[in-house]
């Protein structure tokens, strides 16, 4: 087996009258000399047991050693000539959706992935009221019970179908934002909503994973990908590792969108970030119909604006029961591609037709009919639902451009534009660039990462370089505070306009 | 409070909108400052309570950092303008006794001693039956059992009586012999009297306090003394930075007798250490009467050499019961002097008179009549057990040859010569140059040391330069691995007259 980011096969000298080194002295000194002199540790269990090993492996070992601040921790010892698999467990601590691959250590490949709906959900859908709930007399033992159990529950299916046992599993590695990260580790995140929004703990250290509860090796290391503050996660530096813009000879741009929108530009000399309110739209809270991605909901809207039909696709082909924030994009692309909503953000009845009716004194337009809809509702989106939208994509496109002016730069420059999240991966970008949401750069330029968080928890498994970059890219963030003062509201006063109050930014698109 | 050796008042500038590194983050990074950019570590348990503290210290805090291999500890934070006590607990682990002393961290000042018998004497007297003990199945855990219990019970009434609670203890230091090191941390000793003699660790981790079952502070940490080989424990570390002989301009000597004569001579610039058996008899363990210094034992023998009279002095001043190692020596020196012994170490009927009576073939000499002694019986001393005391003696002084040949260094140069352990409190040098175990180098050089493990091992709770050394003392001993070789039983032989082959080595002894 070739020596993989963290494993090494070691031969040592045996022992005699002239060289009377202890054993676990003996593998760390082998170790050391390997390591350029840094220095290795290793925990007294596994030196309790290491003497009967060198000698029955005849003084070979096949070392697990992971970096740790400081120094290098020898994880575990395995039989040089054993076929045992050596796991490593990448987890993406999602608000709703937690993802789990399972890697061989040794030659980097994966050997299942899985996810599962946060336990937390059943105390509060979104992180704030979890937050809250986290200040209760036992809340936060709840929360993280919850997502603690919920990991076990779901690591002992992993690996059942990956025909390994969880004592297999030597090193995690997990990315999540700043609350879920201090509600997994127990720590409370009561003053990370709280003014001046100052988290715990911004590099969480290196644990036992028997210090955090989970049942996989007692003896392993759970990394917690570190966060440069309250509103910029540990998701986010595992996006940047994925996306390499930290390695990029141009600027590009990572952002990642949810309730809160999140960005990233910069490149090998550089990196700056922000953190802004997008509001809720984009997670499926503001409409009726909104929801989380998932079988049934609607991801792709086309309204063909001669005949004005629509035509609707759900994820899995199922009839539609409601909207994710990307259908809702796509849905607003269209319309006002359609000509079915102004400049303003407003529908236009004229083209709505009988699709727009009046309820409670507000305009909806009818996007499914009652008979197609799983749920034997109309699906419907109000003009409160759609200016929702509108402030939301509003505000995103105002923290790209602000965030390009602070340093200088023409969003026209960037050479990639990286969407994150699950976001990322269902967004259409020609859609987001129609409403206005994200710059009109070329559609060539938008690559989706998929789920970047899990990819960059995951590389940290496998590549020690992946792994000297983390400290690097956290250190090297200039985090910018976004002020919210007469030139950002003038500035998203304009972007809440279809697709801007200045067209010209948006020449490729042309509504109706 | 001044800063001591491992607590240091720090006061950090509150975050705030510009500034809002994480509370964690924002201790450590001051500590950093302060140790020149060394890595801090704290636990999660730590951190989970830090922001409630520091907001309530007003962003104060007096934290105690403890130096592990490769970067700091931060072990506990306390209010800076609090007054509980910040403890440490140093252990001489004992094979025999085991030997506490309370320490409070801040002042370095005494708060309470005490010791104990070492529970592990149930399963054997000496370390050899422990180490047998030790391959049954249970058998370590047994012995681990015992001694952590043991410690436990005695640190609860030590605590006591200093009106602290165990959990104001957050460092341990202990230091003993390599196999009662390996005892305690539950490693197995199988190779330690088994050739090449390997260890399982010379230097083992330091440990969290919850790891090893101590109750004292969960959070604590606990050092324990590096041993340099199986025969050359921690506890003789200790003795060296107790003695000071690793910072002499001279050469000096240290010496601890017990089953093993341990042997360290050096000075700033080398340390050569060596180990070899001395024989039981010192340890009270071959005479019918000999037995560990307690009271009501026979800790000082003169011999009128005119009236032939025994003046017997006891520990404690009761009838005596027995006689321990440093008695017998007296013993042994005031027969020779009054010549009652010969140069051979064989008793002179013509002097000994009616003290001597033949049993078993064997000549005996009764020390304390049946009348005066504690049991109802005589106390004797036979021609056996004086011959073993002339090999324990003759291996002492060969084993002090050998070392000084080997450096080309003469004894009699030595600026100093420590006498540690138990043995050292209780010896009368000049009964020791009598026979011809120890050089006749001038009785102003000897210097008892005490409990020099437990010295030293309380130096490191109070003094970082101790802590500094300990490594370097470590690293620059040389070990000399004594050969029993035709010079070596050549030597052995000559030092078994009284005081020996060339009494002009000895010229302050003169007998009768």
């Amino acid at each position: 087996m070739a020596n993989s980011a963290w494993i090494y096969d070691i031969s040592l000298t045996p022992p005699s009258l002239d060289d009377n080194t202890a054993d676990a002295d003996r593998l760390l000194a082998a170790l050391r000399s390997r390591f350029d002199g840094a220095l290795v540790h290793a925990d007294i269990a596994l030196i309790r047991t290491l003497p009967e090993q060198l000698r029955r492996w005849e003084w070979k070992a096949r070392c697990l050693v992971f970096p740790v601040r400081g120094r290098r921790d020898l994880v575990a010892v395995f039989d040089p000539d054993g076929t045992s698999t050596v796991a490593g467990l990448a987890v993406d601590l999602g608000t709703t959706r937690v993802v789990l691959r399972l890697v061989d250590l040794a030659s980097g490949g994966e050997l299942a992935e899985s996810a599962f709906d946060n336990p937390q959900l059943a105390i509060g859908p979104d992180i704030l009221a979890r937050i809250h709930h986290a200040d209760r007399p036992g809340g936060l033992d709840d929360l993280k019970g919850l997502i603690i159990n919920g990991l076990n529950r779901e690591i002992a299916a992993l690996c059942g179908r990956a025909g390994i046992e969880p004592g297999s599993i030597y090193l995690v590695s997990a990315a999540g934002n700043t609350a879920m990260t201090h509600l997994f580790l127990g720590l409370s995140p009561h003053r990370i909503i709280r003014e001046p929004y100052i988290p715990a703990v911004n590099r969480p250290p290196v644990l036992d994973t028997a210090s955090i509860g989970l049942d996989v090796n007692p003896g392993g290391r759970v990394l917690i990908f570190p966060n440069i503050g309250s509103y910029f996660g540990g998701d986010l530096i595992a996006g940047i590792l994925h996306s390499g813009i930290h390695r990029g000879e141009e600027t590009a741009i990572l952002v990642d969108v949810g309730t809160n929108a999140e960005v990233v530009m910069g490149n090998r000399n550089w990196l700056i970030a922000c953190a802004g309110a997008a509001g809720p739209a984009l997670e499926g809270g503001v409409t009726k119909m909104g929801m989380a991605a998932g079988h049934g909901v609607i991801d792709r809207v086309a309204v063909d604006a001669d005949t004005g039909q629509f035509e609707i696709r759900t994820i899995g082909g199922l009839p539609p029961k409601g909207i994710c924030g990307s259908g809702l994009i796509d849905l607003a692309a269209q319309l006002f591609l359609a000509g079915m909503v102004d400049v303003r953000g407003k529908f236009v009845a004229s083209r709505c037709k009988d699709r727009l009716f009046t309820q409670d004194g507000l305009a909806h337009l009818t996007v499914v009919d009652a008979e197609r809809s799983a749920t034997g509702e109309a699906l419907t989106l109000s003009q409160a639902n759609l200016d929702s939208l509108t402030r939301s994509k509003a505000a995103m496109y105002t923290i790209l451009e602000t965030l390009a002016m602070t340093v200088g730069v023409s969003l026209k420059d960037l050479s990639a534009f990286y969407v994150g999240g699950t976001f990322g991966s269902f967004i259409r970008p020609e859609s987001a660039v129609a409403i206005g949401m994200l710059p009109d750069i070329g559609l060539d330029r938008y690559i989706p990462l998929g789920n970047s968080s899990l990819n960059g928890a995951a590389q940290i498994l496998t590549s020690a370089e992946a792994f000297e970059e983390l400290d690097r890219i956290r250190d090297r963030i200039t985090y910018l505070e976004l002020n919210v003062n007469q030139d950002f509201m003038n500035r998203f006063s304009a972007a809440k306009f279809y697709p801007h109050t200045d067209p010209d930014r948006f020449p490729s698109v042309s509504p109706r």
